[in-house]
């Protein structure tokens, strides 16, 4: 049935397979603007639905939304020594505020007499400007905690751009975060580290490891820095969020003090942390196959597609019945939501260009309604995930879908889960190491002894190209807990870390 | 009761009024980048509020959401004659991509070997940019109508920036969609139009007239403008949304064109449609008093404020009662949703002051209770937009909340409409006009026959600073619409237009 969209297969070119996928399931593509992406409609609609699900989670959690400057005054990143170093360099600089006609009398340049005192930059991230207004709203303890979260674009001049994985805007929410002491900092930071686990496993059906950074690869202006890790199906890891203890260093950069009950001055500490429509490609690399998205159904904006099949005299029927259908579907509630369907009544496409579009596009379970099933009151319900199609009676098809969109979610995390398993393994030498990181491919995630130092993550990463994910919290295997021998310097280790090739 | 917490009165100075307010009720403060604001959490909830209720109303009549990049090349902005002229003047140009370390060895400039080839534009609007993706997304007529809108923030360069209302970053929705026909598309402008006019008056309260801009007051690159206009307390025009018929201008700019049923090359009919971030401003400006917020119902974050009042060993119960009653509060619907209720349980504040700091935040009703109350089953309810509190059992207290926020409503909505008919009156001679507009005050809306010219629309607001807010779709009087004589030059006029000074 299914005919052959044109999309290269995982397996001839992962890459390439990743980026004609996203076009062509019409999620995103370039603009004229180097490094910037158009999200379209269907690419939308997944974020939002992903911004709603984490927004609910965030303020049930008593943190408020607010909004930011888009412009930092270049000096405010000259303010935090660590931080100007990771974020200052590759960005959007705003130097002029108008434009006037050309000397030539045609076009447009920057007006030299509009050139600002002090060059603006295009955030490539809040800390800086958050900060400078904590000061003026940070007095007392009783201002404390302040937990403010920022839905936002971003810009950072990425040299290799890829849709949604890493492009020079993108879209963000940013949690910004006060508080009177360390310990109820890192209390936050471990908060929103659990929020972004659940999501990513509760909802897009992606299994994470959840650790913190070395050093080496922690934020720019981070005490500490808590991450999430996937597997993509080439095997590398994604990054797919992260939560920082800031320690003191903003408050000292901004020098943002409370006065304590006891009516001392002390400096602030904080959090900040993120995700980004990077999640729209881990979900992509970790859940889709050869013919397409495969969503999983919890942030499908396309639970459902019913697809009447029916010519001359049969059409209408058949197209009313679709429409009954959908109505129902529309009032049974899923994941505590009205489920999501869409009939599609297009007359000029076949319905196995429909059934193929569809896989493209993401749809998770798909019903094929023709004249006979009409009539035996029944419909053919196909999986996304699944190969096979079976009959459904009507009465049973609310039942039916709700149990096959429950199933979807299970089957994607556990298959996703299987996968990581298969390639995760615990490696004691550098011969060993090297050889898993061979070739062009990804080799998983690797468990070695490390000795801890900059020095030796350094030469891992140049002979390699693999780098520390992160330092689980929660060991995959007790035993990984246990001192050895760094595969490389041969030092003493603490513990095993998890090392793979990166997105 | 009521301290006085030490705003300026809207007799006595309207425009600090104002800017005390929004500052004082936490709504929003100016930030170190001049002309940006910091849109803090009170205020930022009601534009959340103010953007899931219109999305719904986008979504419902087919429109779904995108994302467009928000740095737009130069060279688009000289593709539209009218366009660049309004737009490409007053904004924020990216010049640079990194900065460096300066030749002093110190502090950050921008990279002289990273200068764009071509300067780059925060967008002040993105028909340009979305004009020129439409020309990949459209070829044949099966392909239309495209019904996008984007929330977004844009940059334009303000000399005189006020909170909300006329802001360098502001905040907005801003619809595009390509059509088929002239028609289609008028169809379109005007659908949105009564969105915008139902937004305002069935969720902000804000009764607006609504009609076509004159050509000298339309958006640069439009065919027509159509707008709604609100009335603020000081007798002036807020233009609150506007909705253009763009005609096929941005379709030659862009050469976009499709194929008809015929096999016909046509150019692309459109539109655009934009509310903001000012919204707010018009709200405040509508409905705010000397004492604070007045916020509409529909869009109060903080719909029911519970203040307990109870010392020492009455304490405990008397929160735990609050803490009940707000429960019960929120499992009950009101306007579809459920009701939005804060109890404030600080405890180094007096009641008094709380009483005022919540009419200053704008929560629509408050609720006292104290132990007396409490053992009587009572507590006693209080309406923003009344002067009066008298006590409700605790059995009929959801019902007295919900009619209370209902009748806050409908009076915030009549007192405006009774105050825009108090303050709207018809002139017919150029010295009445020009008495109307004397001072520094509004003068509210004046209808006044006009003889169709830009030569006279800029004599009028050169000597008076009137503008002609719109041509009413629905005359106020039918009388209106008869031919009369330019209150400037005596020519001919078709029908009265609606003048006054605006924001």
């Amino acid at each position: 049935m299914a005919k052959d969209l044109g999309i290269t297969s995982r397996s001839e070119n992962y890459s390439e397979w990743y980026n004609e996928l996203v076009k062509r399931a019409d999620l995103a593509e370039n603009s004229v603007v180097r490094g910037c992406m158009v999200v379209k409609p269907n690419g939308y609609a997944i974020w939002e639905l992903m911004r709603d699900a984490l927004d609910g989670m965030f303020k049930a959690t008593g943190h408020v939304n607010a909004a930011f400057p888009m412009l930092i005054p270049k000096s405010f990143f000259e303010k935090e020594a660590e931080h100007v170093e990771g974020f200052a360099k590759e960005c959007a600089i705003v130097t002029h505020h108008r434009l006037t006609t050309g000397p030539d009398g045609k076009g447009l340049v920057p007006d030299p007499d509009a050139e600002l005192e002090e060059p603006l930059v295009i955030r490539p991230t809040s800390e800086t400007i958050i900060w400078h207004s904590f000061k003026n709203w940070i007095q007392s303890w009783r201002d404390l905690p302040i937990l403010i979260n920022q839905w936002a674009n971003v810009m950072r001049w990425e040299l290799r751009p890829r849709l949604f994985l890493r492009t020079a805007e993108f879209f963000w929410q940013e949690g910004h975060t006060a508080h009177a002491t360390y310990d109820e900092a890192e209390e936050e930071a471990l908060k929103i580290l659990e929020i972004y686990r659940r999501f990513s496993e509760e909802w897009m059906a992606v299994p994470v490891l959840t650790g913190v950074k070395s050093d080496g690869e922690k934020f720019a202006g981070a005490d500490h820095t808590y991450t999430i890790e996937a597997m993509t199906q080439d095997g590398r890891a994604i990054q797919a969020g992260t939560s920082h203890h800031l320690g003191q260093n903003f408050a000292k950069a901004f020098d943002v003090r409370y006065q304590s009950p006891e009516g001392k001055e002390e400096l602030v500490w904080a959090t900040s942390w993120g995700v980004s429509t990077r999640l729209i490609g881990t979900m992509i690399m970790v859940h889709s196959d050869d013919r397409g998205l495969v969503c999983p159904p919890r942030l499908a904006p396309h639970q459902v597609v019913i697809v009447p099949i029916a010519k001359g005299d049969d059409r209408d029927r058949v197209n009313a019945a679709a429409d009954r259908m959908a109505e129902t579907l529309r009032e049974t509630l899923w994941n505590g939501a009205p489920i999501r369907v869409k009939v599609d009544y297009r007359d000029n496409l076949s319905p196995g260009f429909k059934f193929n579009d569809w896989e493209l596009k993401g749809a998770c379970v798909r019903i094929e309604l023709g004249p006979r099933d009409l009539d035996a009151e029944q419909a053919v319900v196909a999986r996304r995930d699944m190969g096979d199609k079976s009959p459904v009676g009507f009465s049973l098809l609310s039942d039916a879908v709700t149990s096959a969109l429950s199933g979807m979610h299970d089957n994607l995390f556990e298959r996703a889960l299987r996968f990581r398993e298969q390639n995760t393994r615990r490696v004691d030498s550098w011969e060993e190491f090297k050889e898993a990181f061979e070739g062009d491919g990804g080799g998983g995630f690797v468990l070695a002894h490390w000795d801890g130092t900059q020095e030796t993550e350094d030469r891992i990463k140049a002979e390699t190209k693999a780098t520390i994910r992160c330092i689980l919290r929660t060991p995959l295997d007790p035993a990984d807990e246990q001192p050895g021998q760094c595969v490389v310097s041969g030092r003493p280790s603490a513990r095993r870390v998890v090392f793979a090739k990166a997105y």
